[in-house]
């Protein structure tokens, strides 16, 4: 690997604490990277509506509040790079996080990916999982080339991603648990191998050694079946997003990561920051201060620094 | 005492810290005040230029991004009171701020006083604290009617509280050691019993019982002398202000407030937030921070709650 290519930082997660820590090492001058899975997913992302984040004028969304926090990472010198982490090797002093391409090696890790996992909720969910039930399509897409596939889910994530699959599926089933999904006219949706469900809730996954069908009920209660060789779930839970980690980073008992108070893991080097720590105050504030705090540990933990610069202004 | 008196939440200081609790208290329907001794002071006040605050478009002056944080607060229902607070109450468990002409009692307090106090730096200041030597004009004017007294400092504070003198004394000679002051054309300059003394440095305050006068030097060297009453210093250094408590709250040997992961105080209902805590890291973003969750406990504190209200978008 040659040089150029080491991180001082490498952050994973793209909401408030992660392109906080983005832009606080950025103006560090930090080699930073910012991978983030979706621009328009997340906590923050989902919420129509934010108007108790301090120095806001007016109410926002809270795509727009991410939009100008990217920006100022961004314009700090952050590198932001939308991939998904699909694996990491803390084991070493230069850390790894692994996309489907490529790894990013970096001296110091921050893991900034939220909450928004879930637990398999779906009957058949977690048993077939990686036999046919997918939480990432970029990663899995294709496996499925000619098949028929299903996409769980109703934001602009879960269209995106059946997105991905139209390239490779015969046919993208897109079943929305509500009547409508949160995107309109995205043009994903006028690409012909794609159908849209809508109000239809997938009750469970069913096969021998694969998937081979779903089972679900319309808004109405009826109960349909539908043949699929892959099922991709893009429903929200509350869980911290760990699954990437395999264990590698100490958890506690519902997933969440502990910190101390510079947002130090059990790994020396790796720090956490936003919903994915054992924060018990979820709010945009409080993951963006655990981000410029982790980001300013970092950049003591690369310099051995006794102090930490207090610039308010510069 | 009638009830309508009694504050859930009786915040000291209007920062970012003061006023995100404000903010987080009032949205939890918690009755409010934030107590500010003013809305032109502090260390957020100072900073003529911030850019690294999370969600700013642009870089802005602290002042403007105050008063976007302050506006929040008053808009969800906090009373914000310009006043100074010189002394707190804090044995029984009804806390008491107490200002110059009322106290102001809460069922719970957030200490958010920041860190621009200072320890007494002029010969003579310390000897003489409370005997012609005070930092409270609104405390201590009247003691000065018909007297010759300065003010020591260049800010809009300093120039505020110059006016306030000018009511009551007889010439306020308002020295700065800078040579320009960092106001323009503030109507309190044009009072005619103020004179203005600029590249002034006070080098030590001189009397027997009580202050006398003042020795000085200009910006070429040449030293001078000033008879005189009073002493008003308005300098601001980086001490955590905790004057006013005068003990009552555990400190460390540097005057910072220790606090918890929820920043409770070692007062049961006392909680601190942003710079007057022993935090390592001065921000913005982190004083936010620390000011919503003290908010949040305190509304934990007032009701036992168990768990923190986990809304991001309302």
């Amino acid at each position: 690997m040659e040089v150029a290519d080491l991180y001082d930082v490498v952050i994973i997660g793209g909401g408030p604490a992660g392109l906080t820590a983005g832009q606080y090492a950025a103006r560090g001058k930090l080699k930073t990277v910012i991978l983030d899975k979706s621009a328009t997913a997340g906590a923050l992302a989902f919420s129509s509506r934010i108007e108790n984040y301090p120095g806001l004028t007016h109410p926002v969304q809270g795509k727009e509040l991410l939009d100008v926090m990217r920006k100022q990472a961004v314009d700090f010198g952050a590198e932001y790079v939308e991939t998904q982490v699909i694996g990491a090797n803390l084991s070493d002093e230069i850390k790894e996080a692994i996309s489907m391409d490529r790894a990013y090696s970096g001296k110091t890790m921050i893991i900034a990916t939220g909450s928004m996992g879930r637990k398999p909720s779906i009957k058949g969910e977690a048993e077939f999982l990686g036999r046919g039930v997918s939480y990432c399509a970029i990663c899995d897409a294709a496996f499925y080339r000619g098949l028929r596939v299903c996409v769980i889910g109703n934001s602009e994530e879960a269209v995106k991603e059946a997105g991905v699959l139209t390239r490779f599926a015969e046919t993208v089933y897109l079943i929305s648990p509500t009547p409508k999904l949160h995107v309109e006219d995205h043009p994903v949706l006028k690409e012909p191998n794609i159908k849209v469900l809508l109000g239809h809730t997938v009750t469970s996954i069913v096969g021998a050694e694969l998937v081979e069908k779903i089972k679900m009920h319309d808004a109405e209660g009826n109960e349909t079946e539908l043949e699929i060789a892959g099922v991709f779930v893009y429903l929200h839970g509350n869980k911290p997003i760990i699954d990437f980690l395999f264990g590698s980073v100490e958890t506690k008992d519902d997933g969440c990561i502990p910190v101390g108070c510079m947002m130090e893991t059990s790994i020396p080097g790796v720090f956490a920051a936003g919903d994915v720590t054992c924060t018990e105050i979820r709010q945009v504030v409080v993951a963006a201060s655990q981000g410029c705090i982790a980001a300013l540990a970092a950049e003591k933990y690369l310099y051995k620094r006794k102090k930490y610069r207090m610039d308010w202004a510069k």
